[in-house]
């Protein structure tokens, strides 16, 4: 398999598919293409309909779109156990990890995910209503499963929502406490402090996504 | 099992949800929230942690977001069937769902869904490579299903589309000839239908959702 990424300083859609591969040590080589270049479009042209990261390609077949892709893992070669195993939790695994890939559009575009800069932003009452909705997730899943991840076990809804882990921690957000203590779980794993180490070495600047002045 | 909808004039993440129990003909309690009005956020305050529709309250269970909640009809009450059953086509279908689920934001911005009105409406480049790329999604779908639905039998890939078979319509919007055909399909089967005609009686009219002028 191959896995098509962007930067890893910016692309928070290529965090959430390369994260399932981590996690769980699947075999997969990671093709890292600069975002919005030329070569970037020239070669998601050649394997996928869709010129979008992440892209995973198996056996010929492109898959794009970072749910769809790990719905297609999880099924392909996880026998299911990235999502809960009972019905109730896997519904509403779904259910917050579709309002993620869906919504919270004042916080993804005014807090645009840049792992590198501690920055401050002024942002809209639109993002302090999805930095509030988020705590409300992560402070209700902590309550039922306090030692770890929103559902106890790693699933795809943390592969969600780690990009939100790390712009709360770059824009400076105060988190309630039980939400903090899942922000760090997230930080602290060991898959997110690799995506962050090689993200570090990366020095190429995407404009659009290099919101506010330096904290 | 409660299926909280919106204005159906309006609402097409509502239509979305709506149409796997309709395709299926799966019994479900239809309750219709007038949208943005106190009666719609203190109803779904007392099932839901979200304050939107669609929202699937099954036995307590509260499941939010079209794609969750299709995904949990499918797993749940149809063993499956509401996916193309070859893995391939799966991964494809669940591709081009959560490409319309997160993206084409010019299109659902600036063409909201509306059945009833024939409307004329200047669109951005934005919506114009939207409905290019949808167009040539469906067209790509007709290659290998001319008969009729994206994957040949109706799939969740349908429901995510049906809107903008419709958006398509009251806009105006010329198609290739596949994609037309696919359209028609929509528009033609007596689920969508069926939708047109309860919109119909409606008479609320929700300003932002308003877009153009008569045609």
């Amino acid at each position: 398999m191959k896995l098509y990424i962007g930067n890893q300083n910016y692309s928070s859609w290529s965090l959430r598919a390369w994260l399932i591969f981590e996690q769980y040590g699947l075999d997969v080589d990671i093709i890292k293409l600069k975002l919005f270049t030329e070569d970037f479009y020239n070669t998601l042209n050649q394997v996928s309909q869709n010129e979008k990261v992440p892209t995973l390609v198996d056996e010929g077949l492109a898959i794009w779109d970072s749910i769809a892709i790990l719905e297609y893992v999880n099924e392909t070669y996880l026998n299911g156990k990235a999502w809960p195993e009972s019905k109730e939790e896997r519904a509403i695994a779904r259910s917050i990890s579709a309002e993620m890939h869906s919504g919270f559009s004042c916080l993804r575009n005014e807090l645009p995910m840049n792992c590198r800069a501690a920055r401050h932003v002024e942002f809209s009452d639109g993002a302090v209503k999805d930095i509030a909705r988020i705590d409300a997730i992560w402070s209700k899943q902590m309550e039922e499963h306090s030692e770890g991840w929103l559902f106890g076990e790693w699933s795809i809804a943390d592969a969600m929502y780690a990009p939100v882990a790390l712009r709360f921690k770059t824009y400076g957000i105060e988190l309630s406490d039980k939400a903090k203590q899942y922000q760090q779980k997230q930080l602290n794993s060991a898959a997110v402090q690799k995506w962050l180490a090689e993200a570090s070495l990366e020095t190429d600047i995407v404009d659009e996504d290099e919101a506010g002045i330096p904290a």
